[in-house]
């Protein structure tokens, strides 16, 4: 790899994000020789901390997420970083800001190289892009920002954000990130559409019944319960994790594997995705919110959280495209928190087909992407004794050595933002339509809130609310991971 | 299940084949009620034995083979059976074993109910058959006969076999018995082809470039090179077990799951047989003879074979259908003794598929039937950590406690035997496909012998000679199981 000069700015940089993945990957980057020279990383966040304080935060997010660390290296790493404290409503931080990026440009030669990475609160987001531009923040190299999610809350306030990060950043150079496309087993999604006769022969509504995406939390809103108020579900995992994974599964093949390709493939089947009517959506979507344990709290309960809070902590809904191989099928998805297990995976639901045994199970391929990393084929073969069909799971699994080599989604993606590759990124368009759907959801829900309808309130820890058994469009559908 | 009344006369009662396979499986029949007190088994040879010396014998047979034993069981069913010292040449002796036949008959109310078993050495097949024909053994229930292979070393003596048979039998009562068409995994062929869209979709020319049977042995000819010499792995194992598990694969789907669907699919593929040109046979065939090592006798060096034998131990070779779903593609064999290890496989492998990911493998479906029980299929997959195509193998296997389940091919055989279901069994219609062809190449062989060319000598327990990596029609084939 190559040593890519760059000033990275870190908005947020004494939060979370950052020390649990932003540190810890681009030490990772650092080892590999992507970064290594010509690099200074600024954090910055409203703390008074120094120099000396976020080096000794970098090294120890490093340690936290690392069985060995060369030391020397580990030192050299965070020699790299410094603190500006920084109120990101504040005019003249940016000026101070731009002059230690300045500083640093000329100190590392960095050749007026920047990304700007916006690690905080998602309200801040506007305000810190409106600052960027105002201030002139952006210099003579590169500019890429790295925008995390939520991008806006429905479909005004993204056009609102894009509007204002579009003041200083094209939309090349603007990386919505979401960590789920930078995760092993939704890597794998498109190499195993495409480069398998055996796969690609099914892959179509001929043979495809429906598809399943499930992304079970265990946790809790847990502190978050004042965010989570102005998200829920269906904002917080359907509109970003969820209607990528489904992109993925659903899209026309990509002419080649270029970024633009892929991107237009993904645009040509969201072009085509099918907005609910209000009886679709009272049909086919369940909501829900989970009850407390004697141990638990119910979400209503938990701190920040109204009484009478109709936030869906579960959804479950469908989709449908006009174009593309899965055209007109049925994709369901369901995401809920204090769920039985974590549990993220896909599952593809072939047809059922008569033939000469009589009953037959359905073939299924089911991809799980977390905890384990899996592929599972069900298919029919011989009860052994007797007359009669029985499943057979054919399956293959990453052994746990391979686990541990699969880098984090953050690495992935933070490699991407600095080699200029956007496969894996959200483009304004996507997101446009994402955001189309989730606020026409949001507006029946809405309604239905005012006609005294509630979320479905379900048991912490089991499979949730007991309604999205009845979404489904045919009495012979079933959620295959029960 | 039932209770059969019959009497089952065995040719060569005092055998390997009788004590290994038909005592046992008799005996697990017994245990599941399908002949219980109707019934009564003559086992003839040339040896002087007792019926209570017989009853021992079958004793030991049953503990051989189960790790316990109700002994009051067996002892209730080792009374069922009765020896008779037999000349298989002597008509006089036919007149004693059916007068023993019909006395049994009427101690155990069997009904005139007979079923003839030869699990002698098939020299005697035809003489044994004459002289049930001339001594009038049949009787007035149902009358079976159930045939060992081989049946014929040729087309010519077939037919002369088949003549003497049909003689007292009806081709729906004769048995013509390969043990592979008992196993587990030949007998999950069909519905793993008929049950699943998974598989079905791609089990076509389109879609599949080759088929590859493999069956190695491990063993060499040990005591039987007198027989062997006379044989060659051609008659031994392609003109029965190979051709009839290639049957399987290649043959239409069947209208039912009746007999007669399954043999009239079978028939329909086989009248399309493409018998091999002589210069055919010189490029996709191989024969060879096993070397000796430090300590084991090289093929010409074992007992009873010839210095200068020209008799196979290993064939490699291939076989086109002009019908059926694999029309025109390449079926392609092999089976030899002393090879690496014992394994019985079927690999389907599919068409190589352009793709945007450039190179990458073929998926295959292998179905391991000996010493295991599995199911594979390869897929391409990404590579964990850079960039490009890996191959991932899915399994499914039968676990250890499922295996023992398994009951023997005999066992099931001899069930159908029992229930007149000749599903599994050797039409001659099939029989006298299969030996055409062999007759071909034998005759092929008959010439390449006269101008001096001899099997190839091949180094024991490897994979056999070295030229049979170049039977293929295309550079791009190779052994998948290598």
């Amino acid at each position: 790899m190559n040593n890519i000069p760059v000033i990275m700015i870190i908005f947020g940089g004494s939060g979370d994000l950052a020390h649990r993945k932003l540190y810890p990957a681009l030490f990772n980057l650092f080892e590999q020789g992507l970064i290594h020279d010509n690099f200074a990383v600024i954090g910055t966040a409203r703390r008074p901390w120094s120099h000396e304080y976020l080096r000794d935060q970098v090294s120890d997010a490093v340690h936290e997420t690392h069985n060995e660390v060369d030391e020397n290296d580990l030192a050299a790493f965070a020699s790299h970083f410094y603190y500006q404290s920084h109120d990101v409503t504040n005019v003249e931080h940016y000026e101070t800001l731009k002059n230690l990026a300045q500083d640093l440009d000329d100190r590392y030669s960095a050749q007026g190289n920047r990304i700007f990475y916006m690690a905080m609160a998602p309200k801040f987001f506007g305000t810190i892009a409106e600052h960027i531009n105002d201030q002139h923040l952006t210099s003579s190299g590169f500019n890429r920002i790295v925008v995390e999610k939520p991008f806006g809350r429905d479909l005004a306030t993204a056009e609102e954000l894009n509007k204002q990060i579009t003041a200083s950043f094209a939309e090349d150079d603007i990386f919505r990130i979401d960590h789920y496309l930078g995760k092993e087993m939704i890597q794998n999604i498109l190499p195993m559409r495409l480069t398998n006769p055996l796969i690609k022969n099914i892959w179509n509504n001929h043979n495809i019944k429906n598809v399943q995406v499930t992304l079970a939390e265990q946790l809790g809103v847990e502190a978050r319960g004042g965010y989570y108020e102005t998200a829920g579900a269906l904002r917080d995992m359907v509109q970003n994790h969820i209607f990528q994974i489904i992109t993925l599964l659903a899209m026309p093949e990509p002419k080649d594997l270029t970024s633009q390709s892929i991107h237009k493939a993904k645009q040509e089947l969201l072009d085509s995705m099918v907005i609910p009517t209000e009886d679709e959506i009272e049909r086919h979507f369940v909501r829900g919110q989970y009850l407390g344990s004697d141990v638990t709290f119910g979400y209503r309960q938990e701190p920040n959280v109204a009484e009478d809070s109709h936030t869906e902590t579960y959804v479950a809904g469908e989709v449908k495209f006009k174009k593309g191989p899965l055209a007109d099928l049925p994709i369901y998805f369901r995401t809920g928190k204090e769920m039985r297990e974590k549990k993220n995976r896909i599952d593809i639901v072939l047809k059922h087909m008569s033939n000469q045994y009589g009953m037959a199970h359905s073939n299924n391929i089911s991809i799980i992407i977390d905890p384990q990393m899996q592929i599972f084929i069900t298919i029919n073969g011989k009860k052994i004794n007797e007359s009669g069909i029985r499943r057979e799971n054919l399956s293959y699994g990453l052994s746990s050595d391979e686990q541990k080599q699969v880098p984090d989604g953050y690495e992935r993606l933070l490699h991407d933002v600095f080699v200029n590759d956007s496969t894996n990124f959200t483009h304004w368009s996507e997101l446009k339509n994402y955001w189309k759907f989730i606020d026409h959801v949001e507006e029946a829900w809405q309604k239905e809130n005012e006609q005294g309808q509630e979320p479905e309130q379900y048991l912490p820890y089991r499979m949730g609310p007991k309604s999205a058994a009845k979404i489904f469009e045919s009495p012979t559908e079933r959620w295959i991971y029960e």
